[in-house]
């Protein structure tokens, strides 16, 4: 009677299947759903189209607009792999019917916030630039050589942006004794106070903090927000550490910004990915370059294999999914993130 | 009546005085003890053997052999400025005539513990690796280009040496929550098991950890400890940090194993320094090279000198100095750190 | 133009308006809404029905009907002040227009985690024992009088229910190392192992834990679990903490445990509150009774003004509310918790 | 070669030695050194002297003039079990002749901070009060019972003494989130910052917390230093938790405060113990009692033994001990507690 549990449709292109979920936890699945696994080559509309009438649950990002959505008469979750709450959703047929939108961007976050710690503390010693050095023969030792040198503990720190990637930043950092200030106009002052960090203008991120965490997504509203006028708040020493998204910055100030050496950065993201082979920023040298590389490791996806499948079981057993983020009526129609898989 | 007070005798070299102390805090000193600064171009011998009779605090390293000691009636203290308990002075002497010598190792170990703690996350995530890409223009991006990627978090952690270095370091991977398990042979169970990590054998933390950090000084004991034989215990996707002192490995057999690629390291202290242009290492790319940056950066000095002056005001209140480590007659004549300023 | 505003409208009968909100408090709020007060002494249907079609916003736990709902097209947001989701309101209907129904819940968390913790360490040393001890002559001394004390540090703990005062809870008893286990049903694995603690059955809390803490609401699932059979898995040396509600144990058999000295327990919540005066319980020596006071302190009602103005602030500025706890379609049914005002 | 290896000569009294360790513990440590355990019902002054000349280490509290150590010429450790560094011992030729007295007190901060922690709770929430009104049916329900009930969570808190007990009490109120001010005159700032707490004067601790921990031992400076004048500063709400010894306050003048309900208090500690039957803080009902219950627990004797074997074993093997805390010259003379077993 297997066929009477529903189906479990799973079409995450141009995500990988077995990036998730080993084979075992897909037999696994299969106990408790029918599992229709239609590859990650590409999408087949035509056979999701004559599954969704049986279909309990999605794994994928495909296209789902009203008139497919409203085919899939039993749908209870649709899983978002890709990390992003995208614009080829009905999310309000989806609040209304309820149908679960559910996003994977949490399992990101401890990656990314390890990558913006090893980040931090380049920048702070200049880790990659000895390196460097050192292959040139041009090393010095000691003290001569630490002259730049401060520590990450006890210093100002500034969020900008306190989603997952904040609160998983915040966590590091606890050690370090730093004082964190955060702007992040969705989130009210006693949540960020219970991280025992102070919220602040953006203003006040920029102009006090010797650390600089760009960690916000981009909306309607902060796209391109921080631009020539903003970067110049940065104090000299500073170091800005550009995370979660490109679009937050008006790109061409920002490299303007570092080839004036007004204040040293690290960059993972960037407005058009791969970065075209002539962009002036690869040449300029108080800047750390890292090619989209904070979120996308293996252990990252492992996590997401195990979200999907704690949350499934949970609306299997008629209990609300509580792993994964889900999307807002009030907030998923300002989100501007591009893909990134 | 400022004789009345006894001298502090400051002559540092090959320190800086100007690195540990500002100038008011010298006049604030001199409110409680007459200091006698000798400057730190060079050592005065003659000078400091005619203030003796009346010192009672040294700051620096010079040779302190019992025939200089016996002239210096009222020495309660020696601090020493370098960070090392060095064999050029009479240990003994000194702990007969309850004159302490005090050592300001500690304020290096949370420097030490940032950046060791940044080689991790380095050669987790091929940071630096990834920067010289894209200045070749040869970056991958997301998924594909994090593939080797790994996180500290949950991982295997093995410390070599459960000092100072060891205990700032635990306290930042304290949010990882790593599997610690540590090797020292001078500190009881108990201790580790304090600080929720898992006392085991040399070779136990060689074979079982993800990331290995060498952080114990060279003694008479543990010198060249880790030789071909040891180093093949090591797992081939580890990475080795050597934080504290070169001389606890055969330098030649780590460059070996780095050369054949058995696992990746960081490596910050080197067999002699400078080291020499030609030296095999420099071309090596599964290692990332630092110059004795670990410790000696300026907030390291300004703690130095801080320490120095909360314990000398302890000792000049008839109180025990609490802040700096005491050198211990059973391990002093141990120790084989070399100088490093 | 303060009507085009919408109301907020406040009735928090058997609430006190004064425990949540201090009078300038409710002024600064009319400055975004139009506040209208009904006061707290009982609940007037009638103007609340007149009021309802310009409501945006309710405070409150009278009953809402579908009939009384469908006037009130305007409303975003009921704050209930109680602290349970009671069956008296349409929640289905809610779910489908959109309209939040929000609960203060977790401001009771910190005050009840405190006291639970204050429970378990009475009950480990024996502090309101010794008291009376004191008070009649009787006390003993020192070693002798510490036999049967024990260390909450490092002991095993169980929690049945890991919701908000389950994740309060932890948090104080992190710094005593303890090995936590946790029963939930409700509650995915791996959340239970993000809090380090270990996911086991309600058998093994009860038979493998020296410190038990209660700490589920009621549902029609779990009322009156705890019964002669899974009491007696308790061990003899253990401390039974009974805070949540007093349903989830079938009371006379807790008791007869107590009289039989099975185990010490603590138990702040009774079937029947006021508890009858000539209650067994009342003349028990192993046990130490509480009147229902774990949460309800006035530090937990500002709180809940604070959460209700900071979320109703977002609510305001068309953002989704991230404050209080939101009532769920799937469980919101299941809930058997008796108001406690 | 038994002989060979020296004795360690054990006798403990007023302690009992099987409070310390477990039968085959004695048995394993005969294996690195000759026990001599003398029993713990008195001291046989004349055994002793005759077992000294091959004594290697001691375990007890017997007088140690110098013409008893002068007898022991191998001697190199002497272990106070008792807790307190007793004026019965020739320190001085100890530490002339490298001789280590140590001391176990730091076996006893655990159970102590918990202690502590318990009767804060108990004072903050009421909790010994009313379980005392639950036994005549006097108790009142829910938030009518708890208008004075407050959290310790956030609260300012005041340490006056930062040894060991301070420093484990305030590991257990980390995630309490106090601000925390401590006074001591023997501990220089940065130590007490180290711990995120602020060094203040004896009046300020007074004045401006609400939850005041008496931590110090007793010292010819500190004995009866809380008189009538300073306990006056105390603010009216105040609780005032009285742990480590009786000496730091004039006891009649603590007693007037209580009486006088000037502020809520917790003794452990008394001027004379057993407390006389008809001691007026008996019947006085702001305050909580308790009998010298807070460090003698079984877990902490067991500790104490785990200390001495790992300090010993090191000695043996000519390391330092690490563990237990040394007699330090400037101080050992100026401390004044009581003997407490």
């Amino acid at each position: 009677m297997r066929g009477n549990k529903g189906f479990l449709l799973i079409s995450p292109f141009p995500q990988k299947i077995n990036r998730f979920f080993k084979p075992e936890q897909i037999v696994d699945l299969d106990e408790i759903i029918t599992v229709k696994n239609l590859g990650d080559e590409d999408i087949d509309y035509d056979l999701i189209d004559s599954l969704l009438p049986d279909t309990i649950a999605i794994i994928g990002q495909f296209d789902l607009p009203k008139t497919r959505l409203e085919k899939a008469k039993q749908l209870k979750v649709i899983f978002n792999s890709e990390g992003n709450f995208a614009q080829n959703i009905d999310y309000e047929y989806c609040f209304q019917n309820n149908i679960y939108v559910l996003n994977c961007g949490e399992a990101f976050a401890l990656p990314v916030a390890e990558m913006a710690l090893g980040f931090a503390l380049d920048l702070a010693r200049g880790i990659t630039k000895t390196d460097k050095e050192f292959r040139n023969n041009k090393e010095n030792y000691l003290a001569e050589a630490c002259k730049n040198s401060v520590l990450l503990s006890g210093s100002s720190v500034g969020l900008i942006g306190f989603g997952f990637l904040g609160k998983y930043l915040i966590d590091l950092l606890r050690p370090f004794n730093c004082n964190i200030q955060i702007f992040d106009p969705w989130v009210p002052d006693s949540v960020i106070r219970k991280y025992s960090a102070v919220p602040v203008s953006l203003d006040d991120v920029l102009s006090s903090s010797k650390f600089i965490f760009v960690l916000a997504g981009v909306t309607k509203e902060n796209e391109y927000m921080l631009n020539r006028e903003k970067l110049s708040k940065i104090s000299r020493d500073a170091f800005f550490i550009l995370m979660s998204r490109a679009a937050i910055v008006k790109f061409e100030d920002l490299v303007r910004c570092i080839r004036e050496k007004r204040f040293a950065a690290a960059v993972d993201v960037f407005p058009t990915e791969p970065l075209k082979d002539n962009h002036e920023i690869r040449k300029l040298d108080n800047v750390l370059l890292s090619s989209h590389r904070a979120g996308a490791i293996p252990q990252a996806y492992e996590k997401i294999g195990n979200m999907i499948i704690e949350d499934l079981k949970l609306i299997l057993k008629g209990l609300p999914p509580v792993i994964m983020q889900q999307a807002r009526r009030e907030t998923v129609g300002k989100l501007k993130n591009k893909p990134s898989a």
